[in-house]
């Protein structure tokens, strides 16, 4: 069966010329890039233009691209590892995503001072906001550049000045899983020193990420081992998720240039707004990508089998949060219990078409109507 | 150009099936495994099964199996969050691989104290050996089972007996690598609580690995996040590594019980034997799968380049340890500096055939010749 497939923001399909290269380096090119022979230079060159072009997406450079195993791992990392000050407070946003949300609750544990930024109504953790629990001992700080629930995005750039205004040496980290290639992720404007991203949100294979650690940045690996990727990331290099990851990103930043992702997350919000029993979750600035609809009184697993029904797939929130109950996110941005129950996500990508979309904005609405018809009943 | 690949230590072709396998799940079954809808099934499914024909391989269960990027990490799992008694002492082997030895660095300077047991000349880490440096103190050890260097496999169940003896509650790890598919590593004979194995060394692709964790032995997770694999390692699951690897160990493993390694070994073994300018490195118990030979004044690289002149490719010692001068491994067995400089590593899978060894054995002794010559004009 084929589908509509409207949940990109947990994982989009593998492009074609990916996964042709995934194949080449699987099949062919499959000499451990760390061998001294001749074909393994030029597996070892593949890495070394993957991390060109992923850096080039970034406004960074090559040196400064670390290929992990999952964003989640940067995450890791950057939280493991990238702590100067070891007794120092740490910030972390509301509404970050599972992996970062974890790293800062094990550093708790760990008897780390642990401060969230708020998160305003609709979604935003602003500079205010991180000011406002950042003091002259923080030494860490994590705030996402776009929601992974809701699509809005944060002012890094304005987070990581204000940071600095107040603890000059406190290292400030992103995760930009879902800005990389939808909205401007240039790290020398954004002003972090380590940003995250993955490759399965943009086109290449699950299991792929890199960590962006800025020229200066000195910190210790977290996976030790064989020195690999100059002793930032031991490990025989994932050389087919890395390579096709940059085939993906480059092909998939092309792409979002000709696609206009609000104008169809707007399909969706022409037809619910203005509607009591509908909010839409996450106003302001959002890359467009990701849309959290929630509807009073009716549960969101319920209108996602009915869209199903229908030949579309979306989400209910992180695909990485379906192990967890509660839908924290949204809780801290505000969101009734009674509308947050009936959440839904609905990201695109850019081969997303207004056909697409206004056939499942439509179903959405027959769906959830016809749910609360039969609960009138 | 087509190559005599004798390098499979580091890394072994992807196998067809194995890649037709990472390109179903990359382009058609590239749905999101947590995600809620069906077709996200299957794809849950895979893991699930993959999981399962691993833990087959292993005489485990597939609860016991947590998919990693890497052995690297695995070992890193295991060193990081393996050790129940945080104030005893470690013991590892001293022919490990990078990356257990660069774990065993990082917790002696953290300040845990850390042992190593003895290599015999022939590379074998004996029970007695371990058992000489074990006290009651002993938390964790961790001992290679089949050596990436020489081949030579070291008898894990009778390292846990003596182990556990001593100390019963210490945790024992072994880095499988390069004895998974190709020597007998039923876990529960062999005695372990933890078990790393890698999906390259057995026709997967690089970037998956494995850590087999005994059932009711409890450790926090290494990489935390959206809690995957029961929360025991979270991160999107690499479903085109993790797929195509089971599919890959079972092909491999059903392969290498038609391939006599050590009669393939011994083509090299019988032409250089008797000779005083060769040591042939790693005798008693090998896997027949890695042979380490050692020429007299020679640099191993210039004999790797007369052979890859050849159209022969083949390792110097671990692909990962490239990064790294000197070979530790052969130092910790004793081959003198003059040997250990000249040495080269030989390494087989199932489809390496006679024809090739005896080319390869015959040009081996050739080039080597021809460079000795050299050296005397």
């Amino acid at each position: 069966m084929s589908y509509i497939y409207l949940d990109n923001a947990a994982t989009t399909r593998v492009s074609e010329r990916a996964a042709q290269t995934m194949l080449r380096f699987a099949r062919e090119e499959f000499y451990n890039p760390s061998a001294g022979y001749a074909p393994a230079l030029s597996v070892r060159r593949a890495i070394t233009n993957a991390a060109g072009t992923i850096a080039g997406l970034l406004g960074a450079e090559a040196e400064e691209i670390v290929f992990t195993s999952c964003a989640t791992e940067s995450n890791c990392h950057a939280f493991a590892c990238g702590i100067k000050n070891k007794k120092g407070n740490i910030v972390v946003g509301s509404g970050e995503h599972a992996s970062v949300y974890e790293c800062a609750m094990r550093l708790k544990s760990k008897g780390v001072e642990v401060r969230f930024a708020a998160t305003d109504a609709d979604g935003h953790v602003t500079p205010e906001n991180v000011a406002a629990v950042t003091d002259e001992n923080t030494a860490f700080v994590s705030v996402m550049h776009c929601s992974n629930e809701t699509g809005t995005v944060n002012d890094i750039a304005g987070i990581a000045a204000a940071v600095r205004a107040v603890s000059p040496r406190a290292t400030v980290h992103s995760d930009g899983v879902q800005a990389f290639c939808k909205v401007d992720t240039d790290v020398k404007k954004l002003g972090v020193d380590l940003y995250s991203v993955s490759a399965h949100k943009v086109g290449g294979p699950k299991g792929t990420g890199a960590l962006y650690i800025r020229k200066g940045f000195n910190m210790p690996p977290f996976i030790v081992g064989g020195g690999q990727q100059g002793n930032r990331r031991s490990g025989t290099e994932n050389v087919c998720g890395i390579a096709s990851f940059a085939e993906a990103a480059a092909e998939y930043k092309k792409a979002a240039g000709a696609f206009d992702a609000r104008s169809v997350a707007k399909i969706f919000t022409d037809r619910f707004s203005g509607r009591s029993d509908v909010r839409i979750n996450g106003g302001g600035h959002t890359s467009g990508y990701v849309l959290s609809l929630s509807f009073l009184g009716l549960r969101g697993e319920i209108i996602a089998h009915g869209m199903e029904d229908n030949g579309i797939l979306i989400g209910l929130g992180s695909a990485c949060s379906t192990h967890v109950r509660s839908n924290r996110v949204l809780g801290a941005m505000g969101v009734p219990k009674e509308f947050a129950e009936g959440s839904v996500r609905i990201s695109f990508c850019p081969s997303t078409t207004r056909e697409e979309a206004e056939y499942a904005a439509a179903t959405l609405e027959k769906v959830t109507n016809d749910l609360r018809e039969r609960m009138r009943r």
